[in-house]
């Protein structure tokens, strides 16, 4: 796909000049447009080979558009906090909103072709780089983020000259780094790679343009109209994978609703459940790995008490709870899970959601908040989101506290009649509770499609609070053990 | 201080039981009355002796409260993140939104009462600490974040029997650490650590309350009856500094407008200082410093081209470029610093600001968007936020980009005529230079007040845009070896 892009095409610096005025406005108005419309995010992905003048097209298109709307996202090795979290954390953290326009140098390409550049290539891994970045662009494209993939490329000589050029002056020679230089011995490795990482992520949602980088004007030009070009076009979705939503078993016919403790026991069973939960999160081998915990249940189910009792057994510093409520504006700007993607917690800490991600699938279902495609497509990137969390080395543990419609109904009135409990029942409690069959059924597909092996379901029968909550600590205390292999006699 | 605490006053748990239904009433509609007016942001700052149940009052008030109008904003030792930026970034980065509540553990106390609890106390620096939080405490009481301070104290004998009844139990030995151990063995140094630390910093603006907390209903009791009370009273401001703002000498007389650079030069001049800064800022030495650059000027003064040339000098993945633009909902919510907090360089790196926090003291001010108290204030609060800048390693430079009012007039026709300027023209623009001597006068009084030794600026006659080009990166990279301490020959 070089042979092109290594004919070093150039262009004379007068018909640069010439079509200059007229392609920076068209990149304005498209730039405003994109503002006003707020439809979608534009993410110029700048990569290539070294030494072909990457950062000179960043500075361009800074230069030719309106800076307040752009923002560069430069990535380098991981740093520390990096390194503490998934590896696609940091560019979750750093997309541009709806609306605006941000431009990756170093993106998630650059393991990829690190890996492809290697001598011997693991073809495993290539593999698995390859389907991650194919699985996080289609997410993106998905959920609205229109994805500009520029290569730039250039022949082995142009590329020695031009650091040879630079190289020869002081004030230049700076910008040749030691990589630069190793381009044209290992040039034709480096091509291979190349052509390795632009073939298998050349998705029609997502298209590479080869961008011919010997000459100055032609490789302004060709930067220029790709960015124009794309974004004239309407914005493409990956086509949407057939919805595979057999009717779900009824999980909550299995539980058992009469389970009770009396009170010493649940005293004492908290206690136990609680110090082993502790032990095992002051275990030395829990500092390299995390705990994201996931409360889930009909309101009133008793989410809040749960999570109270847990907390008890968790250092405050070591933890953080999330109540997740609407999203805000700045939510509704990026893809639905960048707000959780924010709270992932770092190595040895405990994130606790008091409701989470399948909110997607839940209440915006069932409330017809995300259309039918967008609900439909989360399990999977719901699975995927799980995935590299687990990946990573996070405990997720998910708990849904299941109550049965009567229960509900006696909690609901007490609220009511419990005066500094009355800010928990609101008009959508009881709204809720007349879609309770529709809940019932979404929740039920949602355990059908992410019940994992790497991040399980808990269903916990609660209408005895005492009983659920035993049963929450528990559930997570073994969890954490059997993830660090800590050995306990059998209780 | 701590005689009444010391006593360990007892609450018979039935009365507690008894008072509780009102309090929870209390403190759930004093949060709703907080979350509607959003008048002011409300923290509640935990400290105290360790071993003193200041967990349980933290699990206390998110039991009692609406845990989605609060946050536990829990420290620990700095992580590596942290500690590549000044101190108190971390609880900047925190600061919970007016019409909410954030709980603040292990907070800007911890260094100095551990400084205070050592046998020989620096005194110097406990004075400077205890400087750095009056000076922060001061600026959040003025910004609308009301401080509720509770301290938390028991007697030695209590303190010791509180541990040995956790530790005697394998499910809550985890509970009691090595610190909390220690209490008893030192306790008259802490507490006169103590002593130090609530005197040196008990406010008006932002009083302690010394919380008894040997029995469980008394610190349950005092911690409610502390909030509730604190949340009731008015939020104290703290009395304005009287403002010193003489007639401030005009600096823009003093400047040559005429210099200027033929093309060849300026080429020349150009690459020499790009070269310089770059080098400069890839200095080993310069690895654990950081470079924060403001740019200002009055309208079309050149700041976006001046930048340009000045990042031509940079590796794109070192530095970040914040373009400045009015104040979002979310940060209008904050101190109107928090923004700029967020956005200041960790070790290694170079943030760019295009406009700045001295918008308070420009546009704001010019404009009336600040109040006379609040722009007047906001001489000290930048001051002080640049000292804390410069003190953790950043080298802060500050470029004014000074042209004249017919040079303007030239820019503001050219922009109007070349269509891929227009986009930075505005009305605004022209209604700006009708106030041309209203921004002067605050440009001159923001110079009396800022130009510091730590933090200086460096006024640039800009008519001729090569030369301004020049000398912007010619400061900056003088001022870049300078504090580097690296030799160059006279130029």
């Amino acid at each position: 796909v070089f042979a092109d892009a290594e004919l070093d095409p150039v262009m004379p610096r007068d018909d640069l000049e010439r079509l200059e005025p007229e392609l920076r406005n068209a990149l304005l108005s498209l730039q405003e447009e994109l503002h006003e419309r707020a439809d979608r995010a534009v993410l110029v992905v700048v990569a290539g080979v070294d030494g072909a003048g990457k950062g000179s097209a960043i500075n361009l298109l800074s230069e030719w558009m309106d800076p307040r709307g752009i923002r560069t996202l430069a990535f380098g090795a991981p740093t520390e906090e990096e390194s503490r979290h998934p590896p696609m954390w940091r560019y979750w953290a750093e997309l541009p909103a709806r609306g605006s326009l941000g431009i990756v140098f170093g993106s998630w390409y650059a393991d990829f072709f690190r890996e492809a550049a290697r001598k011997k290539p693991d073809r495993k891994r290539l593999a698995r780089l390859s389907e991650d970045i194919a699985r996080f662009e289609s997410m993106l494209a998905s959920e609205g983020v229109q994805l500009v993939k520029l290569w730039y490329h250039l022949s082995r000589d142009a590329q020695r000259r031009r650091c040879e050029e630079l190289e020869a002056h002081p004030d230049t020679a700076w910008r040749v780094s030691d990589s630069d230089r190793d381009v044209s011995r290992k040039f034709k490795r480096l091509r291979a790679a190349a052509d390795t990482v632009v073939q298998a992520t050349d998705f029609p949602y997502a298209r590479w343009t080869i961008v011919p980088s010997a000459d100055e004007s032609m490789r302004t030009y060709a930067t220029a109209i790709a960015v124009r070009d794309a974004m004239r076009r309407r914005h493409l979705s990956p086509v949407a994978q057939p919805p595979k939503l057999d009717p779900s078993p009824d999980r909550f016919d299995d539980l058992d609703y009469t389970r009770k403790l009396e009170k010493d026991d649940y005293e004492a069973a908290l206690a136990h459940w609680q110090g082993r939960l502790a032990r095992a999160v002051h275990d030395p081998a829990f500092a390299s790995r995390s705990l994201a915990l996931v409360f889930e249940g009909s309101d009133a189910a008793g989410k809040g008490g749960a999570i109270r009792r847990l907390t008890h057994a968790l250092d405050v510093r070591q933890m953080r709870i999330m109540a997740i409520a609407a999203p805000s504006a700045e939510d509704l700007s990026r893809p639905y899970l960048w707000r959780f993607w924010r709270d992932v917690p770092t190595t040895g800490r405990v994130a606790i959601f008091d409701r989470s991600w399948y909110g997607r699938v839940l209440v915006e279902r069932v409330e017809g908040f995300a259309k039918p495609a967008e609900w439909k497509r989360a399990y999977d990137e719901i699975r995927d989101f799980e995935e590299q969390l687990v990946e990573h080395g996070t405990i997720v543990v998910k708990c849904w506290l299941a109550i049965t419609k009567e229960e509900q109904l006696e909690r609901f009135r007490e609220r009511e009649s419990v005066p500094f409990k009355r800010y928990k029942i609101t008009a959508d409690d009881w709204r809720n509770r007349r879609k309770w069959t529709a809940y019932r059924r979404a929740a039920n597909d949602m355990f059908a499609q992410t019940d994992t092996q790497a991040a399980p379901w808990a269903l916990i029968a609660s209408d005895d609070k005492r009983f659920a909550r035993v049963e929450v600590v528990k559930a997570i205390a073994l969890a954490v053990e059997q993830a660090l292999g800590i050995k306990q006699k059998k209780d």
